[in-house]
């Protein structure tokens, strides 16, 4: 089925109205859902478990909350998946490895618990690529089982991609949460780092981890990313995330900032073609773009963020990564993990300390732009999901806004061959608010 | 048995010389410590588990390392006790509490196996209070079993006070480790914050916790904490702990600031005297001390830092325990901890945001004296060891440098109603190795 960006899945928050009014309920919404895993994961392979009777009896409690007239929150009811980095307190946690083949953790992790409190409904676990850095691992692409899901959210991208679930949780630490969104054609969400709280996440890079989002529609999305922050708090002496349940209401931005990374160099024709047609929406609809080639400062910090994709952040990402893989026995990792694991070993400590004072730097001089533009707009990959299984996609667009821990956003309003593409948005670390006000704005414009 | 500060343990490092020639080994030291172990452990309670037979097979093999001329470390074949908060992939990790019992963690934290790595012979578990927060467990004092052995890293203090280990683990997030540490006539070190990983070591305050090591002798506890640090790596963005594995020569220091936390108000005749003594050594040995009374700012951060006690340090520490606490199962968990998390939850994030501005803040004004201090010089208790076991003593004296995140040492250097009691010198988060050059001079200056 060729994707069409036209009409996406409306999400579960569009689908509450009927709960109150009985016409539909929490345990129908659920049931519609499983109907598409029990069709189609064996080909697309989503899911590492399902636990449907757990989620049966979640669903049936939430439905007689809106019965009652008193839902927990705005996710009361809502299908979740979790990503099988993040411990759940019920359903094993294996990591995509075999080291963790089996592995049950005592309780859920911070995020996962936040919306278990709000009602949501655990459905399953879904597949991961080796630790979230190594192999990759069962995952299809729904919309072209011959693709890559993308990764290393590969299971939680498929998995709202072919309507399985509304929501599903991730990680990205350089692409892991927008990739995997953008190639399923859904809304991926990666707030300000550690707004989420980690707890209960594997770690890979404690600077770098996000907990993130992926999701039919923002305001699921948005709601989901707030009820995580707001249970459990953030992680200590970080921003957090303002704002209420509620997706703020559209704001059209002044101007945005196009950041083209590597000049698209990697992006092909058909790509370039549809970036082009959504910039040209938004201009229409009264936002300006500018273009670093029209405004100095923005071609020195695109010169500045391009150079540390490969090297700082790949420094502090592979040095951090240390512990724990430390203690694991190497015969138990796959070779590419096996790699980044020496290449962390040859990371000095004097390197890493340059890569975070960089950082720094460049986390100041990127908040300076707040000033003058709303956000910051680019591709959210290099094209529409590659070919094969062994790899899950250039980070090359991901990584920036990763390392600078600042959140963003990929929308489903493009499509490239058929298949999905994702405009990524980008903002600052104290204006997430505002950036899913803008974000709402943009899909408004490009799909009105 | 009185304790006598003048006949210290020698410790483990000092041993070294016989292994070599072949007049001792790593197996015998190891034998001497199980001895005491099975003469006294079943009154003082200090371990929750051991393992003698792996203990004797790493030691047996060290022993053949020193015979083959090639230790891997100063820590070569050194016994180890690990407090029960912190994770070995051998034994299993209880965290003191019911929740727990019988909990294997998968893999060895990162400070555990660091020193593993460096040959350290891991002996068994000891005792922790509830979570390292909550009610207090079955250790008593190894100087008199009527008294509490302080917390929460009760075991480990324990077991280096009774001499059954040279050198145990323990965690500190307001006086856990400088604490014990005096009431058995211990070395205590806690190193600045997150200067040694806390991978595996079960979180209460992410911005207080700390991992911290009570030994016999100053030399074995400086090894110790430079091999923890330089194994994993701190934990990202934080001051590495410098130097080397050795512990710098003694250096006297021109000038150190005393801090009489709340005028000694808590402090006994016996204590008082004892600490008077203890300067008085310090003083003619050429070491000028200066009183809050003789230079306004020292008065000045003195009167800041006391208030923060109970407020700001206790707002971060309560409102970052909310996770992973909020998962536990209430009813697991003792009143005591239970009356925590409530408080914690009390605590609005307003409120934890400003006590983190403020701790920056004091965490500067504090640097700004190493221009004029060397260090400062304070009791590391109210007092010796109180009587009883429900309680483990004033955290008064320790909370302030656990709050600001700066290393500080206990020095088993005094005693007060033939009880051991601790000096307590801090520092400034850059310069650790020059804390302990201080330590070592001091304690030569009062224990020739």
């Amino acid at each position: 089925m060729p994707y069409a960006p036209e009409k996406p899945h409306p999400g579960f928050i569009a689908a509450r109205a009927g709960f109150t009014t009985g016409k539909d309920s929490p345990r129908d919404f659920l049931e519609r859902g499983i109907a598409v895993i029990e069709a189609r994961d064996a080909e697309v392979h989503a899911f590492v478990v399902t636990d449907f009777a757990a989620a049966r009896t979640a669903a049936d409690a939430a439905s007689k909350r809106y019965k009652d007239g008193n839902p927990r929150s705005l996710l009361d009811g809502c299908p979740l998946a979790v990503k099988d980095m993040i411990q759940t307190g019920d359903l094993p946690t294996q990591m995509g490895s075999a080291l963790f083949k089996g592995w049950q953790a005592p309780v859920d992790a911070a995020c996962v618990y936040a919306l278990r409190q709000a009602g949501a409904v655990v459905i399953g676990k879904t597949v991961t690529t080796e630790f979230a850095a190594g192999h990759t691992n069962e995952t299809h692409n729904p919309y072209d089982l011959a693709r890559t899901p993308g990764g290393s959210s590969s299971g939680s991208g498929a998995a709202v991609g072919a309507g399985m679930v509304p929501l599903a949780l991730g990680t990205q630490t350089r692409g892991s949460v927008i990739r995997p969104a953008a190639f399923s054609g859904a809304v991926g969400f990666k707030p300000s780092v550690n707004a989420i709280h980690t707890g209960g996440v594997h770690p890979l890079s404690p600077t770098l981890d996000h907990v993130g989002i992926i999701g039919a529609a923002l305001d699921d999305v948005w709601a989901a990313a707030h009820i995580m922050a707001a249970v459990p708090g953030g992680v200590s002496g970080h921003h957090v995330l303002s704002g209420t349940p509620d997706l703020p209401a559209a704001k059209a931005p002044r101007r945005l900032a196009l950041l083209p990374f590597a000049e698209w160099n990697d992006a092909g024709a058909a790509t370039l073609s549809a970036m082009e047609g959504a910039l040209e929406k938004i201009r229409g609809a009264g936002c300006e773009i500018v273009h670093p080639d029209d405004y100095a400062p923005l071609a020195t910090l695109q010169q500045k963020l391009l150079p540390m994709i490969d090297r700082d952040s790949f420094d502090i990402f592979a040095y951090e990564m240390q512990w724990p893989f430390a203690a694991y026995p190497p015969e138990r990792l796959n070779p590419r993990l096996q790699d980044l694991l020496a290449r962390g070993r040859a990371v000095t400590e004097r390197q890493y300390h340059t890569a975070l004072a960089h950082r720094d730097a460049l986390r100041a001089l990127t908040q300076d732009f707040a000033h003058r533009f709303d956000g910051f707009v680019t591709l959210a990959s290099t094209g529409p999901a590659p070919l094969g299984h062994d790899e899950t996609g250039s980070r090359h667009y991901q990584v920036p806004w990763s390392y600078l821990g600042f959140p963003c956003f990929t929308l489903p309003v493009m499509a490239a061959d058929g298949l999905p593409l994702g405009l990524q948005i980008m903002g600052y670390e104290t204006r997430t608010p505002n950036l899913a006000a803008i974000s709402r704005w943009i899909m408004d414009a490009i799909l009105p």
